[in-house]
């Protein structure tokens, strides 16, 4: 049996021109800033990089924050090896189990050898990954210990938007301590939610959706092979929908439910149940909806009573335990309900979740990826602090990619948590008015009744370029 | 966005050397049959074929029966593409949505155009599938309507063991009928159970366990990532736990429940929980147990009071509701109980099944379901009634394989079924004293405690011959 790693293992993969050969890369200013956010970050705001790419020796620390997305091994190697060509006696440590590793000083030495073994592979184990968020005053006392004492020219910090805004105030942190240690983000999140003028998508959202697009265009076919099932499939995707709309685009089930759009359930309910209705009039006692994991969370207030007897829990308080809920399970009791039995309803309820984050990165996020890590390298070698590495104009040929660094700030505003104003990293939700959503909704209609399945089948990492090197959807805008 | 279908629908697979030109095929005929059997069978005991492969034009049946299969379109288009290479004049329809299509004849006519457009795809949406068992005398008079109205020169039923049974019982009723069509089965089950001396395989299994060996081995390079979940995956098969076994040898999990071993549920739980003790003691408070789905069937009785407040309920007749158990959540309930909380014990429950039965059969199956169908269109011109399509010698490279029909009933034995006697095909279990369990049980000791994680990734359809062109360890025996 052979093991797929040793050949994605060896398998080369382009990069963009302008990473090939020039050592030049912008890293942005900001243009505006609201005061708010200003005062909050008095140093970084003024922070200054270098306008060469520096090529003294530097040491360099990098961690992965927060749940797997394919391709962040490759971020790793494009950052070992970016840092390699501008100085070969340059040093790279990765943090231990996440920003926990940091806090704690766990590392370990990343050398050739080492990141060669995991090149193009899924999975966060070369480092591991944690979700320790460095908040209280002592963890950032000993963070700057820790950088201190590695002597740090630059700490990376590959995480989604809540680790790029620790990213931005570990910089921060730092200046105001006179550390020089840059601070320099990557974006990464299945989610699709790290998503602004200067990030065009996180990595690991592409070999997710194609992942859970395998499964559910395997099961659409079988829905349309026996005859006999609905299946309800919730996706994984935190409070945005991307991933759904995306899985959705890639399969075309009958129904999908968007978070965004804020519906009564009692409404969500109704249009299942009657859509069930119909597809039955027309002898199809089967069909698929896709479920957004967030849904729950942006329902309108749900009554009591319409939840009795349903597969639901309240905490003491008597609130709805949202995280406990299996909402695919739940629509199902209650379109039952609805329906009395009127006409056949089997189901079948899935999760997909955990098994879209650590597969081989498809080639659009292995590439996009090793074009970040080396993005990284030069970022760090200006020094770049509170900067996240963005490589764009993703729809064109790897060739025409372009690489700079965005200032963290840019992208940071401040939002109420828990009854404190704090400094996040817009979340960013599907836009009803988006290209992405629109051209859903022109379509969604006629794959109701009709089976307009499609089965996408397993990510591809040697055969037909428009297989292998295909885009996500959200991307195109199609 | 590319559909993998116009491509895998274009893809030429290689056929066996003595399906290529030769037109002779061997049908075997009985070598030896118990009384019991012979009793039951009169007319097909004694049931002769041609010696030589007809070029008389024919028509010739088919149905789809039971769980889908990965493969089942190759079987048919492969038997269309043989049936007009003897006569360009042969027909062939499809029988509509199971064997209740032959009781209520519901048909349509495959021609070239048509099944064309299902080549090298998954699923049984060709013509559907379905379940009724052809039992009772009004359908087994109904069926023989159906083949004389059409003049069926052949019925081929592709299926399980219950489907190749109803094959021979069928083939029976139509010789003592003097209806001259013959019946001939074709082995599909992705469970893998229908397999014996004449059956290396039945098609569909190396689909299905490649792609649950996919999301098994994302979710294991998961848990190593993030180092915080126990994952308990139940994977489908009935009762066998082939499909359990050849994934467990694909992905190298922590703990691998075979139902064969017949053991206490006490003994299981107690070894899961010393596990994840000895795992938490090494720092690793995370870790895969594969549990095959017919796990319950094979426990001795379960104590009543060793279930209290567990997740399981009971009929009216107090017996524990077996097919409503989720083994995997019980299991960790009664783990959590055992370990009363003495070290971190965080999980994560699924199962895989649908998504494995009609995924875009694997370079093995694909070639293997053809050749299979090329054989029966053979076996259909020399009328060999009571056969089953073999194609064997398949640890060989393609064009070595063998292609011959062997007899249903040397396969058929009696078993009480409902206080009843019935001739049924046995299901061949795990062999605990075979080169399959031997293998795994002197491999798995070192995946306990040590990360021996294998991420197979997913199935190629392209790229290296290892990878595109790889069998089951079902087959080697390792």
């Amino acid at each position: 049996m052979p093991f797929l790693k040793s050949y994605l293992n060896q398998l080369k993969l382009p990069l963009p021109d302008i990473l090939k050969d020039s050592e030049e890369i912008e890293a942005g200013y900001l243009e505006h800033i609201e005061d708010e956010i200003a005062l909050l970050f008095p140093n970084l705001v003024k922070a200054k990089y270098s306008e060469e790419v520096s090529k003294a020796k530097l040491k360099v620390g990098v961690v992965l924050s927060g749940g797997q997305a394919s391709g962040g091994h490759n971020v790793i190697y494009g950052l070992f090896e970016g840092l390699k060509k501008l100085n070969e006696e340059s040093q790279l440590i990765g943090f231990l189990n996440g920003p926990g590793g940091i806090v704690d000083d766990k590392t370990r030495i990343l050398d050739q050898e080492f990141v060669s073994k995991f090149w193009n592979t899924g999975g966060f184990d070369m480092i591991g990954s944690g979700r320790t968020k460095i908040e209280a005053p002592e963890q950032f006392k000993k963070s700057l210990e820790t950088v201190q004492r590695h002597q740090l020219d630059a700490l990376i910090v590959i995480g989604g938007d809540d680790s790029n805004t620790n990213a931005a105030l570990l910089a921060e942190y730092f200046l105001a301590h006179d550390q020089p240690t840059a601070v320099i983000g990557v974006p990464k999140t299945i989610d699709g939610d790290l998503k602004n003028e200067a990030i065009e998508i996180s990595f690991g959202f592409d070999t997710a959706t194609k992942t859970y697009a395998e499964m559910v265009g395997n099961l659409l076919i079988d829905a349309l092979s026996a005859k006999k099932y609905w299946f309800f499939i919730r996706l994984m995707g935190r409070s945005a929908s991307h991933i759904t709309l995306e899985v959705a685009h890639k399969t075309h089930p009958n129904l999908t439910l968007i978070s965004e759009e804020r519906r009564d359930l009692h409404d969500i309910v109704k249009e299942i149940a009657d859509l069930v209705r119909e597809r039955a009039k027309a002898g199809k006692n089967y069909g698929m909806v896709l479920v957004p994991e967030g849904l729950i969370e942006f329902l309108p207030e749900v009554p009591k009573d319409f939840l009795e007897g349903m597969p639901v829990s309240y905490d003491s308080h008597g609130n709805l335990e949202v995280s406990k809920l299996e909402t695919e399970k739940l629509l199902i009791e209650l379109v039952k309900k609805e329906l009395k039995g009127e006409v056949p309803f089997d189901t079948q309820a899935l999760f997909f979740g955990y098994e879209g984050r650590s597969a081989y990165p498809s080639f659009f996020d292995g590439t996009y990826t090793y074009a970040l890590g080396r993005t990284t390298a030069l970022l760090a070698a200006k020094r770049a602090t509170g900067q996240i590495a963005t490589v764009g104009n993703l729809k064109a040929p790897v060739e025409d990619w372009t690489a700079r660094g965005s200032p963290l700030l840019s992208m940071i505003v401040l939002e109420e948590r828990k009854g404190k104003e704090k400094p996040v990293i817009q979340k960013a939700l599907v836009d009803l008015e988006g290209p992405h959503y629109e051209s859903f909704k022109a379509q969604e209609g006629a794959w109701r009744v009709e089976d307009d399945y499609r089965s996408p089948g397993p990510i591809q990492h040697w055969g037909p370029d428009e297989v292998v090197k295909s885009r996500p959807f959200i991307l195109s805008g199609l």
